[in-house]
């Protein structure tokens, strides 16, 4: 991070798929204004850019103008760092492939950088988090979906397209038995360890057993991973079950990223990571259990520093610091 | 890669566990002169240095002196960048860390790095070979065993502790069913895709099958991927067999590693690789129907173009060259 007095502060934008956050952010990851539309109130990519900048330019001109600010990064689904583009991203809006960076640049006269949401959580965590002063760590973002970023040599791998690091569409269960993916295929990562992958495996577990269990209070289709949450904490042993299957898988293909890129540390962010030890521990397990002689021990697993609220906005605002 | 017209060679020393072989190659990847040792010959680390440097030195002279030579590059089994030692190598003489580069780096006042042999062939391929002006791709080595190097943003990746890449051992069979590997562990790729591996299969098939086969004519357990190589290319139906298996695995984790790094190309080298359409036919279509859509038809498949007997120490000089 290249620090600046002159220009001070960096914009983050975070395009989610129902809401849109953005706001200044200042070296130390202190957000000093913020600000958030309705994404899909705008099928116009014009009124949506046009939206965003009218809501934007006031927060800009409270902290000192246009010429403070060292530049704007975006965090979007289907981003792509190189082309600064948006690519057909199945949850927002606009179809086809969106300019986006190049949008905001001309509109506001500030340089600005695109990536997806797990890489600009990735950044964000090296620039403000856990990962401060790290050359060679993995993020892995467990929401809706599995998400990662990957930082190898103090870089963020984009790959030779722009799209590296879709760690949650490794194969973790081979063969026809893998569970459907929301990709489409069978077996990956982000269809086990993903909230809707805990729900799902609450309801085989309650289907495929008779233990008694709290979550046998909700209808099966109605499970969430919260409820999972707040059953184990309740010391609900099916709970703690689904928590052991969840954190086995995780921590098999933990494993094996580990054998990838020889991370210093993996670090978790989302609803399932603030489940605390009752994901860490079994993740950790598996981690130690099928990691290769050479790497025991060494990889560290830490939870994201960053606030969840705030977590989005930092991360996209991190790749602000970043253009040269 | 920097070229000097002051110093316009480099050394490679490509360290195996029967022989050690040593060369003077210029910056088109020409080898100049080459020498070889018996490693198992000295079993104290202070004698097969003196003797490599013994053998070494006349060569260098031939070729101009010390003065012409930019770097000394070594590919060993456990190499670790970082240190420049060979850390706990089971198939060499010498036990414990050895700080091998500074012994080199203060016989001969060349400065000298040193990598795993994988991680050497990937360089190689970069400087010389089917990677030239490559960014972002994976070696993939098919030998006894089953290594990789991998390329990111144009620079090799050693991870935290100089030992990423370890692409042999991620698990591609879970569970119990996995075959043993020579880690221990089991289901790593290389207890299917090494030479081993591929014999092993062969067994596992003769065994539990009654298909004829030219393979019955040898006895079991000293069929060798070789045989199989012979066999398939004469139309046996089982040895093609053997390379569908063997390259749908592949493939499939292939697949996987282009969801971490997508690059632009991915190089087998090794024996295996040398079967041509046999192997790459069953990996190319088993990576095109298990890879995430988004990198569809995007990472090319290569054969090394470094020829085999060169690679290893060609490999190793590559390293000479990326000294600073």
């Amino acid at each position: 991070m290249v620090t600046n007095m002159e220009k001070p502060y960096v914009v983050g934008i975070d395009i989610g798929g129902t809401n849109t956050v953005f706001g200044i952010v200042d070296a130390r990851g202190t957000i000093l204004s913020v600000g958030s539309i309705k994404t899909q109130d705008y099928l116009e990519i014009d009124d949506y850019v046009n939206t965003v900048c009218s809501n934007l330019l006031p927060l800009i001109e409270a902290n000192g103008g246009v010429d403070k600010i060292k530049g704007i990064g975006i965090g979007a689904p289907n981003g792509n760092f190189y082309s600064g583009t948006i690519e057909f991203a199945p949850n927002l809006p606009w179809k086809g492939i969106i300019h986006l960076a190049d949008m905001f640049t001309e509109r506001l006269g500030i340089p600005t950088v695109l990536t997806n949401d797990a890489n600009a959580a990735a950044i964000g965590e090296m620039t403000y988090g856990a990962a401060r002063g790290m050359k060679n760590f993995i993020m892995i973002t467990l929401g809706t979906g599995v998400g990662s970023g990957i930082v190898i040599n103090g870089e963020m791998v984009y790959g030779h397209d722009g799209f590296a690091g879709e760690l949650g569409h490794v194969i973790v269960r081979r063969g026809n038995n893998g569970r459907i993916c929301g990709c489409g295929r069978k077996g990956c990562l982000e269809a086990y360890c993903s909230a809707t992958g805990v729900a799902r495996t609450a309801r085989e577990i309650l289907e495929t057993t008779q233990a008694e269990s709290k979550l046998r209070e909700i209808p099966a289709d109605q499970i969430t991973s919260k409820d999972v949450y707040e059953a184990a904490v309740m010391g609900d042993a099916v709970a703690n079950q689904i928590f052991e299957f969840t954190g086995t898988i995780l921590g098999e293909a933990l494993a094996d990223f580990i054998a990838f890129s020889s991370p210093e540390a993996i670090i978790l962010f989302g609803g399932l990571a603030k489940s605390g030890d009752l994901i860490f521990k079994p993740i950790q397990k598996a981690i130690d259990e099928n990691v290769l002689a050479i790497y025991k021990g060494k990889a560290k697993l830490l939870m994201s520093e960053l606030k969840d609220a705030d977590a989005a906005v930092l991360g996209a605002s991190a790749l602000g610091w970043e253009i040269k």
